[in-house]
C-alpha cells in the first residue's frame, strides 16, 4: 500500500523526534509516503495546528492519513483518537486539533485509539506520537479499519472560541488569525471587505489579550493609520512596498506588503484586532 | 511512474504551503518521488533560486522534474513556463529563474503553461505553485509531453546581469555571489586564483550596492587586510580558525574559515567585493 | 529495492547540499526511501550527531542505511567507513560519529570505503557526502555487500570521553548532554533520581568547560536553587510553568518546565552540571 501519511508537529527539526516517528511508520508500512506538513508549529499551539489541518485537507487525496502531534497532555488521561473526515483519516490527541476541520467537514466516524495491539510494545509516557500515533497510522495505511482501533469516541474536544459570536464580530474590526512566513497577515474568516476597491485603515489597533496577565487591553495606533488600502487580486497588482488587502490562497483575506512584511513593518501579531473602515 | 519531482521555493517551512503543493502532486501522480531542494530561499530572491537550480542539475537523474516557485509576479501577466534542459524538466514562472541553468545548458524545448486542462479546476491568483505548477509537474510525471501544455515560449526572461562584462570583471576583485550555511563565502565564477599557493587579501572591501538608496558605494577595510590567505584543497588542510581559499563543491572558489564562519567573522554579505592580490 | 536511507548532516536547509546528496542517491537507487534525521546538527558537532544516531536506531527497520555527514576532516586522510550494527548499515566518516551507537550495540562488520567503483566519477575534496557516501549508500541499497566496498576497517575512532569515569561521576551532579527544541534539558545517562518523589535543586550550577580558553570553571547559582523538583511521569502531570524531572522518550532523565523552556528560563547549556540533592 502506498498510502500518503502526513506529519504535523511542534517538534522542530533539530532533534530526531520526527525521524523516530518516520522510522516507526516505515517499519510497519514500508511503502507509505511520508509528507511533512510542518514541524514548526509553536510549542503546544493547538490552535495553529488546527488551522493548518484545515488548510491542507483540500489539497490531499482521499485516503490520506494525517498524524498531528501537538500534545501538551501526552501521557495524561487525554484520549488519542482516530477519525474519518472528508474521506481522509486523522490520528491525533483529542485536544481540539480537529476544531477547524470540523467547521468545514462532518466527521463520518471517530474512535478512541485504545487497542494496544496496534501500538508499539513499550510506550513512553512522553512520546505517544512515536509509540501510539505513528504505529496506528501505519496500521491504517495497511488497511486496518477505524473500528478495530477502539470504541466510538463520541464528542471530541473543541477549542473554546475565544471570541464568541455573542460579542458580535465586527466585520470592520477583524482579528488577526495567522501570520505567514512572508509576514502576510491573515484576518478571521468572518471578515470580508466591501465591494468597493479600497478600505481605510482607521486604527486604533487593539493588541491581542492572549497573555494571562494582560487585564486591560492595550491599544496602539498604527503608523499607517488613515492609509487607504487598495483591495487587489494578487501581490503583483500593486507596487513593491505598497500595503494591500487581498484574498489569500486559503480563502481568508489578508493584509500584505508587496515584496515586504506587513507583520514586521507594523509590529502585528496573532490576536491583534485591526480597524478597517 | 516513479518520477522524481523537486521543489524549490521561498515559502519557508512554518506554513502549510509546501505540503499543499505536495498533496496536489500526489493526488495526481501518487508514485512520484518528492524531494525538497530548499524552501529557505530569501523571499522573492530569484537570483539565489536561479543559482541553486544550476547547482542541483548535475546531481539529479534524467527525467527529474524541478518545480521552482519564487514568484513575486504570481497572478500578473508573467508567464508560467515548462522547459526541457539537460534531459531534465523545469516548471516555473518566467521571471529569470532559469538564467543560471541556461548559462551551462541549452534549452531543448520550452512551452508556455496555458492549457488549463492540466491545472487545478480553481486557481487562486496568489498561489500558482499549488494550482498550476504542482499539477502540471504531476502530469509531466505521468507522461504528458511539453507540447501538450501550450505553445512554444520563445525567449525566456533572464536576470539582468548586474555586473556587465563591459565593466571588465577584475579577477583580483571578485564579487561574493553566495554565502552558505557554514558562512563559507562563494566568489563569482570568473574568479580564479593564480597558480601560486597563496593570495594576499589587500582590501578595501566594497559593500554591495544592491540597496536602492545606496548611491555611493561604501568602502571598508577588512580586519584581515594584508593577511596572506593560503590556497588549499579542502578545509581540513589548514588549522581550525584559519582563513583559506579553496574550490568549493560546485566549482566556485570560496573564502572559508576552517571550522568557523568567514561571513560572520568579517561581516561579509552577498554583493560585497573582495580585493585579493 | 525500497531500502530506507536516512540522512543526518550539519548542512542546514538553506543550501542545496542535502538535495544534491538525494539526487545522487536517486540516480543510482531510484526506489530507495529517503528520510531526513536532521540537518541542523551544529556545524562540526560530531558528539551531537553521534547521540542522534543512537536515538534513531531503535525506531528504524532492519536494513536501514544511515548516512551521517558531519565531516570537518573531509578531504584529509580521515577514512570513510561503512558498518553493520544492529542489523542496520552506517556510512560515515571515521571521526567518532559511531561512538554512542557502539555503546549500545556491537559492530558486526566494518569496512573502509575505498573501492572507487562505487563512488562518483569525480570527487570534490570538500563534499564526500555527495561524491562518496551518497553513492555508496545507494549501492548498499541496491544489494552491494560491505566486503565489496573495501578492506576491514579495524578499530574505529571514538570520541574522547570528556568526563572519564576516573572522575567518578556523581549521580547527584549530572551533566547536561542535550537540550531539545522545547528547551527540555537531558541529563547524562548515569544519572537516575532516587526512589522518592522529588529532588531538591541545591545548586551551584557549574558552567561547561567545553571552551578551550576557559581555565577555571565558572560557577553560578540558579534562580531556582532550593526549589523542590517533583519527579513525574510526564509533562502534563504537573501544572504549566512548573519545573519537573522526568524520564524522556530516549531513556535519559530530563529537567523540564511544563509548557515552557527549562533551558531558556535558567540559561542552561550543554555541558553545564546541575546539583540535585
Amino acid at each position: 500500500m502506498a498510502a500518503v501519511i502526513t506529519l504535523l508537529t511542534d517538534f522542530g527539526l533539530q532533534d530526531s523526534y520526527v525521524a523516530q516517528m518516520k522510522g516507526v511508520i516505515l517499519s510497519l508500512s514500508p511503502l507509505s509516503r511520508l509528507i511533512d506538513v510542518s514541524h514548526h508549529v509553536p510549542p503546544q499551539d493547538i490552535a495553529t495546528a488546527s488551522r493548518m489541518l484545515r488548510e491542507i485537507v483540500p489539497a490531499f487525496p482521499d485516503g490520506t492519513i494525517h498524524v498531528a502531534v501537538v500534545d501538551p497532555g501526552v501521557g495524561t488521561s487525554r484520549r488519542v483518537v482516530a477519525a474519518e473526515i472528508a474521506a481522509q483519516l486523522f490520528v491525533l490527541p483529542d485536544n481540539g486539533l480537529l476544531s477547524q476541520v470540523l467547521q468545514d467537514y462532518e466527521c463520518r466516524e471517530c474512535v478512541v485509539v485504545e487497542n494496544q495491539q496496534f501500538w508499539r510494545p513499550a510506550i513512553s509516557p512522553t512520546f505517544h506520537g512515536r509509540d501510539i500515533m505513528a504505529p496506528v497510522a501505519a496500521h491504517l495505511a495497511n488497511g486496518v479499519c477505524l473500528a478495530e482501533l477502539g470504541k466510538p469516541a463520541g464528542d471530541l474536544q473543541r477549542l473554546a472560541d475565544k471570541h464568541p459570536s455573542g460579542g458580535s464580530l465586527n466585520p470592520k474590526q477583524p482579528r488577526i488569525v495567522a501570520i505567514d512566513h512572508f509576514g502576510n497577515v491573515q484576518l478571521e474568516g468572518s471578515f470580508s471587505p466591501p465591494a468597493d476597491s479600497s478600505l481605510r485603515l482607521t486604527g486604533p489597533l487593539q493588541a491581542g489579550n492572549s497573555g494571562p496577565k494582560l487585564e486591560t487591553q492595550a491599544m496602539r495606533r498604527l503608523p499607517c493609520e488613515g492609509l487607504c488600502v487598495p483591495v487587489v487580486s494578487t501581490y503583483g497588482a500593486a507596487e513593491p512596498g505598497e500595503l494591500v488587502l487581498l484574498r489569500g490562497s486559503s480563502g481568508l483575506w489578508e493584509l500584505a506588503i508587496v515584496n515586504g512584511s506587513a507583520a514586521k513593518t507594523y509590529g502585528l501579531t496573532v490576536g491583534d484586532v485591526l480597524s478597517l473602515d
